[in-house]
């Protein structure tokens, strides 16, 4: 197997720079042929990656914080670890780019040094969500708040091909997120993205519903940025809370504690399932190379799981 | 105490007559002072009416589907359990009026029929959910799809007034929906409403992200019709996904299905937590009069709780 090089962004992880390494550790594991570059502080990542036997490195003293403006701050922090990494790839010496970091300075990064693909107006930011049967793509989460009909008609292409291409689904069922299954509905943008999805080629379910979203029927669901955040930080937040609940109401006697206790094995399952971290990282999908977001409160587990998402995506091209 | 008179849609539930008939046998009980009215076909009514010692109905010959578009249908079907039933609540009749049939058709209606508040540009169907405490208020979860920043701005001041004479919470907290706190983020119509929100003398808490619709934080959560409606949806959808995939974890394996055997009051207590027919129905804020959406698949739990709601709106003006 070919080596394959990724640039991995040290310093965007809450967990840390030893997160990073550790998930790049990991992954090398499963992966021998997979090869790191870490980009970051020289003082912060020499002495991880001395522990793990990792030996590349970029030193870049800055770094972009999420509360910065994402265009001024990539304009002003040229050294900073998304900057030079994202460059790194540009330039054709790494297959792809991993960050923990800023979501809207690896955009604006993204879409100035690498590029958008022909035809691609705005790349999207996609997530995998575990749904009832296997793993559903929602898109755009974030990167695009004002869409576009064509936007729109534009993240069911990539992600379908992101489907086809990294899921191995054949023709993967495209659905429109709306307010009610009739063409005729939604707001301005959703209506006119139906009549282009419509006649788009793809294999176009129509629209669905928010509680279809999750239920299995289609591979992507398609949205603008706006509602594709809140939808997904949503879902995080209420498993949290739903989880919370179950938590109280099995506490709240002796033989429930009882119950609870036997049932231990099968709650660790579902945490399994539907843990965030399993899935790996979220693709920007309609740049001319590789970039994948981590999630911000990224352990080890998760940068592992985003690596091998990158490496995936880029043996699948 | 006085009689309140409501006006009860017969029509509109999925469950059929008896449901809504026995709803309002059974909210008779707990308030022996309501007296509904209900409005549909006489054939279909009388039957079920004389088995629960009501008298009154209205007939009203046709009805309106959820799949006919609500202008139409209201412009056609002046004889409709829903036109009738609204006019009977104008004229002074009743107090209010429960439907479990089209929300646009009972929108655009209310809005034609009954008339909108002075300063109000859209009346928006607000929804009390249930938060990590209490209840929260996601307005709008579907009147209106394209919303411009003073709509926003406005079903903040209606929601902050229900919450405050519904639900006898002091200065309700409000939260606009958005992608992140700072408020410069979001799309055009959030970063404007956050400027007039920030100006209004409510109780403005600033933006909050998906995550914290349902923590608590806030009493009222405002966001467009098109972004709560997929919210609100995909709610119910995630709920029941969640716990199927709990029901198929614990059934997996034999101590886990004793460990659920056990537990079953708890999770009994939990369904009950989340149950919609708990809360009742979703009221259309904005209007003159009371109108209360109750969910399509309502019933006669749902629909007692909606009447309760109804009369107890009725109780606070």
């Amino acid at each position: 197997m070919d080596k394959i090089t990724i640039a991995l962004d040290a310093m965007g992880c809450d967990h840390g720079v030893s997160a990073v390494v550790q998930g790049a550790a990991d992954a090398k594991k499963i992966f021998p042929f997979f090869e790191p570059v870490f980009f970051g502080h020289e003082d912060e990542i020499k002495p991880e990656i001395e522990k793990n036997g990792f030996e590349k490195f970029v030193h870049a003293p800055t770094i972009i914080t999420p509360d910065e403006s994402p265009t001024l701050a990539f304009r002003r922090k040229k050294d900073s670890s998304i900057v030079m990494g994202l460059k790194y790839v540009k330039e054709g010496s790494a297959q792809g780019f991993v960050s923990a970091g800023s979501t809207g300075a690896l955009l604006t990064g993204a879409t100035v040094i690498i590029g958008r693909k022909p035809g691609i107006e705005r790349p999207a930011l996609g997530t995998l969500l575990p749904a009832k049967k296997g793993f559903v793509l929602l898109m755009d989460c974030g990167a695009n708040m004002d869409c576009k009909p064509s936007y729109l008609a534009q993240f069911a292409q990539l992600g379908s091909e992101y489907m086809q291409k990294c899921m191995k689904i054949d023709a993967p069922r495209i659905g429109l997120i709306n307010v009610g299954t009739e063409e005729e509905k939604g707001n301005a943008a959703a209506k006119e993205a139906h009549a282009l999805l419509k006649a788009s080629g793809l294999n176009f379910a129509g629209n669905i519903e928010g509680r279809e979203i999750l239920s299995g029927e289609v591979d992507v669901a398609v949205c603008d940025g706006f509602t594709g955040n809140v939808l997904l930080k949503h879902t995080e937040g209420f498993a949290k809370i739903l989880m919370s609940m179950i938590k109280e109401q099995l506490l709240s006697s002796t033989i429930s504690k009882i119950g609870a206790l036997l049932a231990k094995g099968a709650f660790a399952k579902l945490k399994k399932r539907v843990d965030y971290r399993e899935v790996g990282g979220a693709p920007f999908l309609g740049l001319n190379q590789i970039v994948i977001k981590a999630h911000g409160s990224s352990d080890a587990l998760a940068i592992k799981n985003a690596i091998r998402q990158c490496i995936e995506y880029s043996q699948s091209n």
